[in-house]
């Protein structure tokens, strides 16, 4: 689909009037997270890939064109869509960095018209991949050493939803996802086990389960929970054994519904006096990183979990309060003094320190120039200028490589799911003052 | 973008096992569901369009076909995926039908490896638009007679979700979105006003003001929050008149942040007072339907409303517990125990009865068979036959329609957004016998 419209109606009818007034100069716009939830502690930067992907294939096609004429727009407005090509430069934080709030994620320094164009499409895109990837990395932080495997395009809002939360998961640390299309599309591990409608469409869960491991007998995982847990985990034990003398080795077993941490125990027991020890337990059902904090202390017997519609839709913080702002026009830094909603001018750099045991210390935000007349490397690099791309695309393993070692050097108590905290995020001197000149407005 | 593989892994494993082992026969499964969660006394039956549309042109590409090849899969599934072609039969609910939990949505009869393959993707579609339409039923429920108007692209779940929100407020009374390809796509009315960037891009907000009223000089909307919103109304009123003389009718003002009610009251006021005694107000930001409740009573002189995130996300209920589950499989009826997600058996049909006053007074959940030797038409219609559409596509103002008609039925008692109210939703005898089997189980 072409993405050109995916845009609010007042991103035209503002452009028109850029062009119809000559308001032509150079704007800079940055995306930022406004407010921290409480139930987050942190952020992934997570979307750049499709963010300059976007840019770099934005055209208005004829259609497009059309429909827009139909609408009124004018004939400055249509000339200068049909010829347009973002032209801008992005500053951008590496996807996988850790960030917080007020802190820039990528900057838009672009012609007005082209900068605003590309405001809802740009926010539509960050906010829900960072929404994602912060939310994901809370299930690894609760279950390390488990794996973790998404299963859930089926609830996410929409198809784009679902491929890119199996992007974000993947890169925050999950292993796999079950959805196709994701795994083609990002090169991520895809997995799977079977249906209770599969159990259904046969003449008994034994039947079914022979079809499956005869069928696919590397690595077959069964579903027992269709009927009776219990009873079906002694039926896995028993073809355990049976295919393993055909060298057909049954991983594990699947567990949807029910307490899992009592049949998780149950069916362990069953699994080491049966003779199929090396069976696995893996659960799946209303999963998130509260519930696994639960069933991955005391030693609950599981390997590994899917999670599906509580990540997918974030479901305890299903949004976070973001913004794409214009901090420069032509030079000239600018701001707005909403109420609860004011914004910091200057383009704007973010330094980080840390301490000496080599964890985050703090971070500063100051304004491009400061930090260009500073030693210290800033964490926005330039990934585009004038409309091409700079950096090279970075593979999804590097990323995810990143928040491993992001989350390394992340501080203890930053790291908790139940407690908030708050990291320090300075303000540079100069953007103290542009503060206090709002406090007084 | 081509949708066949957007499905789960295990869909393509189960259809390669059903393949091999002739599991061919018709499979019926229906999407209903499962629990009401308790923020919603009733929903709004949408998706069915898309549905549809998934159905008839689902096809596997060459590269998909090689994707899976490369992934092992056998050629009877590659065979068999080369020729695929959705041909079973479809029944469902009108979308704009108010519907209960329990109640079927929609039923896919088809030979067992098709309605298997499809199953991620009907949920995915559904699931989300039955989301938002009874999300945004609920703010035009708290807000009678106001002007509601999506603006909720940029913070919904990735492109997908923000277009179908659009269609599914539009459908629940909605006046407008200003998401353009959803205006474009679904024929709905597309508005905007300016962004707080448009004022900071200028020199001064009236210079900003006189530009946009100048080149748009169609019932303009001004923001008026940007710096000082007393102010700008003062400023805004005085335009007004100024541009009157000159025959531009200035339609009203926007407040995006602070105290809607203390901030229209007082704007009303210099309005009145100040020869603008026709200009609207409209607000944004934050906005649902427990605040629009909040909004509209005591006579706020608030005109209409701009709705995005909270409604976009549904973020008091950003999922709802639903499943597509196999309820026969080659005419024998099929169900699973599984604790807490049982199934009921049979295909079914829902039967609506109306009360003296003509409101709904309760449903019966029967089977087909029931249905069939009944005198009452049953909710479900059949809208495929064979893989081939049977009944005529609706247009969104019919969808629109149904859903006022709909509302006007509905009991009082159940409209509340704060008082949760459970319908009477009866089961048949014949489901009874079935689920008192399962208590048995």
């Amino acid at each position: 689909m072409n993405e050109s419209l995916l845009t609010d109606f007042y991103q035209l009818t503002m452009a028109e009037i850029y062009i119809k007034k000559g308001l032509l100069k150079k704007a800079s716009f940055e995306f930022f997270i406004r407010r921290r939830p409480e139930r987050r502690n942190f952020f992934i930067a997570a979307g750049l890939e499709k963010i300059i992907e976007y840019l770099k294939e934005l055209k208005f096609q004829q259609d497009e064109i059309d429909f827009l004429r139909e609408r009124g727009f004018s004939k400055e407005l249509i000339d200068y869509l049909k010829k347009f090509r973002f032209q801008g430069d992005v500053w951008a934080l590496p996807e996988g960095t850790i960030f917080f709030e007020n802190e820039p994620v990528i900057r838009v320094e672009a012609p007005l018209p082209q900068a605003q164009i590309v405001e809802t499409r740009i926010i539509n895109i960050l906010h829900f991949q960072i929404l994602i990837a912060s939310k994901a990395v809370r299930c690894v932080l609760s279950a390390p050493n488990k794996a973790l495997i998404d299963f859930g395009l089926r609830r996410a809002h929409g198809f784009e939803a679902g491929l890119y939360a199996a992007r974000s998961c993947y890169l925050a640390g999950f292993i796999a996802t079950s959805t196709v299309e994701a795994g083609r599309l990002f090169k991520i591990p895809i997995t799977g086990t079977m249906a209770h409608s599969f159990i259904l469409a046969h003449e008994s869960e034994e039947a079914a389960f022979r079809n499956f491991i005869e069928t696919h007998p590397e690595n077959p995982i069964l579903l027992i929970d269709t009927f009776d847990t219990i009873k079906a985990a002694y039926l896995a034990a028993k073809l355990y054994r049976e295919y393993l003398k055909n060298g057909i080795k049954i991983k594990g077993v699947r567990i949807d519904s029910g307490n899992y941490i009592e049949l998780s125990k149950k069916v362990r027991k069953i699994f080491d006096s049966q003779g199929a020890k090396e069976m696995m337990i893996f659960c799946s059902g209303g999963l998130d990183e509260y519930k696994l904090k639960e069933l991955t202390k005391n030693d609950v017997p599981i390997d590994g979990f899917g999670l599906g519609t509580l990540i997918d839709t974030s479901s305890d913080v299903p949004f976070l309060d973001c913004a794409y702002k214009m901090v420069e026009y032509d030079g000239t830094p600018k701001m707005k003094f909403s109420k609860g909603k004011a914004t910091l001018p200057f383009k704007k750099q973010i330094m980080r320190y840390l301490n000496k045991e080599g964890l985050f210390s703090h971070d500063i935000i100051c304004t491009s120039k400061e930090a260009e007349n500073s030693n210290n490397q800033g964490l926005l690099v330039e990934v585009m200028r004038g409309g091409k791309l700079i950096a090279k695309g970075e593979g999804i393993s590097v990323i995810r490589d990143r928040v491993k070692e992001q989350l390394s050097s992340l501080p203890h108590e930053l790291k908790s799911i139940t407690n908030s905290c708050a990291y320090d995020v300075k303000f540079s001197s100069k953007l103290k003052g542009a503060i206090n000149s709002e406090v007084k407005a």
